[in-house]
């Protein structure tokens, strides 16, 4: 496969005749070939109208064809190999280490998909049948089912550019549900996008749907997002990206004549709470691993730790102190793309400006253009209550630890937060109640609440829930990681009375999808 | 117990200081006594706090002690007897028998929610067991549950003043999820809200339950629900009424600093096609049950068949005839309040004098005040096809025959229709083909598609939908009728690596709730 900076519509690859933009390099800041021109409004255009119409048809392919079509995406990217890997890294800076996991997770992800909608559990069949005795009034027969909303756009990630890209997990959970994927690629690895889309079409064909199931589309300014997100034929929206982006987005979803659903990934900066009995007992090997996961891919996650809470103490400085020589020890790694790294040394910097916050340590700068030098920053309990600037999320590799009096301020900071993807104890068996406390809190606050681990590192696997209240997503209802991420896309369809001629295969009586089914409430076994 | 006309906050019975109202007898225009004075800024301001006081208790509360919670307001109601079937009947003008039957309904959906919460399906629980020796990376323990949003605004709906209203579906499910619920009183019917509310209250005060898991407040115009939706501490909120009162609570809530998802059911004309075979067969038993549809509850239904749909011929003259007579033979029905007649009588006045549409039928006029005349008008394909003030839902009975000249402009009518709660198809086994097609298409527009039924009448079960895309509601993934409403009130909450001492009950690895769980994606039998 060779890049040829075109659009992938349907089955085609065409020019566009848009802004003209390349991938940079972020470790060189060299222009990487070939030049991407933006979609134009016709191109779109057909996109969306190839989506609309395969989606009669795609929507109701057999679990088994849908399911082989995603393990197709997968096997067509693997067999992109080498050239992959050395685009995507080219693009993002990323280790190849990195990128060979995540290109790995990718293709798990699709993989699993595959077996979601094999196994049926996302139609959550129900069956009330008919009961015509019933006094005072017979019941006629009611079922239900789930079934795909529509045309789907999904953002690209920059900072997933393969799991959260254009065959990453919004685009996977999509099609498993049935949903036409139309990707705006993310322009800081368009060559990667490409590689990746011409897998996709790949997998459309060889499975032979129709070719609107699946189109990748590129430019580098707000323009082809607004214009899919408005397009009426879009009936929901995949996001990863910043809160900014996330709301203006949301904004413009809502005015539509007919609004759709937006679900964001927007900002988080994931509190640690490092427990009295934990921070005593063990208080160095948590600050290396805390810088571990602090320094992890430049600090450039979603769950990375931003924020440290613990009570003031001998044993809180001397956490702070060997983080901070940890962090002041570590070297500066790429980031993305030289934006971020303008945003986060502006943040960085912002942060540092705050009367009330002490620098606690940087990192090396390194010689490489968009280096990123880790920062540790420190304050008070009661000037970050009073500043609600510092829960503002720095991306890159930045933490502030937030020195409280006592188990209370602990527990009214906790209360303080803003919505987060994650809530993170360190805790030993001395630290049972205060962690009791705290858990019940801080589930109000986060998607996923984790104790003696990280957060970074989120595993795609049928319990994760890498969402969370406003601001962290814009839905709390719903995940992006992992396979509930499936239901962000379906909406319940009540069939009444259907003749077994007309019912869906998964509703009728002999249940030959063989799924499981809640008959009259109770769940059948 | 008797009517103070006082804001119900908590355990107590509280004066408002707003602006005076008092409930109207529609059938006969009398005042009915006593006085409500709306809620004043302190008071609602201490129903949020109280719920928010109440809601880490209340969301925590066994599944028996929250089921029996939900048993003993239905029995308190019950114990109201027969003032509160008089105050309904005199504040809605709806009969005896339809008071009598929505007080079964609202009791017998209150026990099936407590059913539900037995059942514990709600939960979604998923358990993904530690991998230990898993490459390239172990996999920690990882499980799902589902735990309740916050504090719940409901809006009382006009025209179910028991099953949507105090104690309500939406009140049921909220509840049911863990989730304190504030009652905006419809200010149509206060003292039968008041009734049921000082039912709820004495059933909080019987389970021990901390006392801002539910308060009612009164108040005339939109300042209370304003302040209700922006109220920081409300989670969610969910309202049946009008289309443009249902998006200006959607606005208002995603213009808080934190949005909140709005459960909205708004507009509906919930189309019928009748299909040529039994169009054919049994065209005048389908007129007669098509008008006794129409005509139920004076057409106040949300799902009132607003719309019927056939193809052009001698067998649709002839329905249309029957029905045309059965219309006029129809007396007129008092509606529920002066402003909804002003607004039928509006509706129904602009429909008739849009140039393409005739007057098949109005029915007798009555004496009584604020009496629903219901109309039928007939129109043909083209002109639907071309206006859309067309579909405008009137609000009270009321329907629309759209003549078509073939099966292909059913089906271009069908995909030109908005969201809907309901489609429904008449049809005999020759209209097999028709069907099937029109199922593919309907199933997409609306939230519960029906085979030879009528679509008033929504059996509250497991299978219902009463939802459907934009406008039907503001959120297509739900229902607000039915078991499966008790979602629009949850989150997924992912606990990581959590001691058994800190898990809560739901995921313990013995399973002591007995609730059905998904394992490693399998569900568990």
């Amino acid at each position: 496969m060779t890049l040829h900076g075109k659009q992938l519509i349907g089955h085609a690859a065409v020019a566009g005749t848009g802004d003209r933009f390349t991938a940079v390099n972020p470790a060189t800041g060299e222009s990487l070939a070939p030049q991407y021109a933006g979609a134009n409004s016709q191109q779109i255009e057909q996109a969306c109208q190839l989506a609309e119409d395969a989606f009669d048809s795609y929507r109701e392919t057999s679990l088994e064809d849908r399911a082989r079509f995603l393990e197709a995406i997968a096997e067509a990217i693997e067999a992109v190999g080498e050239p992959l890997v050395e685009r995507a890294m080219a693009e993002t800076g990323l280790p190849q280490a990195r990128i060979e996991g995540e290109r790995g997770r990718t293709c798990g992800q699709l993989r699993l998909f595959a077996q979601v909608v094999r196994a049926g559990e996302w139609l959550d069949v129900r069956v009330d049948p008919a009961l015509p005795d019933r006094t005072p009034m017979p019941r006629v027969d009611l079922r239900q089912r789930h079934i795909a909303l529509g045309p789907v756009a999904v953002f690209g990630a920059s900072n997933f550019p393969l799991a959260f890209s254009v065959a990453g997990g919004d685009t996977a959970s999509a099609l498993a549900a049935g949903c036409p994927v139309i990707v705006k690629a993310h322009p800081a690895h368009p060559g990667t996008s490409e590689l990746v889309g011409q897998a996709v079409q790949s997998a459309v064909a060889t499975c032979g749907l129709p070719e609107g199931v699946f189109s990748v589309l590129f430019g580098a300014g707000n323009d082809l997002g607004q214009a899919l997100v408005k397009d009426p034929r879009i009936q929901a929206v995949g996001f990863t990206g910043s809160r900014r982006g996330g709301l203006a987005l949301t904004e413009l979803a809502q005015s539509r004549p007919q609004p759709i659903p937006v679900y964001a990934e927007m900002s988080s900066i994931n509190p640690v709470f490092l427990l009295p009995a934990a921070l005593k007992a063990r208080g160095d090997s948590l600050a290396e691993a805390f810088v571990a996961s602090l320094n992890m891919g430049a600090g450039q996650f979603c769950t990375n730790p931003g924020l440290v809470l613990a009570i003031k103490g001998p044993e809180l400085d001397r956490f702070v102190e060997a983080a901070g020589a940890a962090v002041a020890d570590s070297g500066a790694q790429t980031m993305l793309t030289p934006g971020i790294h303008d945003a986060y040394t502006d943040g960085v910097g912002k942060l540092a400006e705050q009367a009330a916050v002490d620098e606690v340590a940087r990192g090396r700068t390194g010689d490489q253009a968009n280096g990123c030098q880790p920062g540790l920053f420190r304050t008070d309990a009661a000037d970050f209550l009073e500043n609600e600037a510092l829960q503002a999320e720095v991306f890159g590799a930045s933490s502030l630890v937030v020195a409280c009096d006592d188990r209370d301020t602990l527990e009214t900071v906790a209360r303080h937060l803003e919505g987060q993807l994650t809530a993170t104890l360190q805790m030993d068996d001395g630290d049972t109640d205060a962690a009791r406390a705290l858990v019940r809190i801080l589930e109000r606050k986060a998607g996923r609440v984790l104790v003696n681990g990280w957060p970074t590192g989120v595993e795609v696997c049928h319990a994760m829930v890498h969402g969370g209240p406003f601001p962290a997503t814009s839905d709390s209802r719903t995940t992006s990681v992992g396979t509930a991420a499936i239901y962000r896309f379906l909406r319940p369809v009540c069939y009444q009375n259907l003749p077994e001629a007309l019912l869906p295969e998964a509703l009728r009586d002999d249940n030959p999808l063989g799924v499981s089914r809640l008959v009259d409430g109770q769940r059948e076994r």
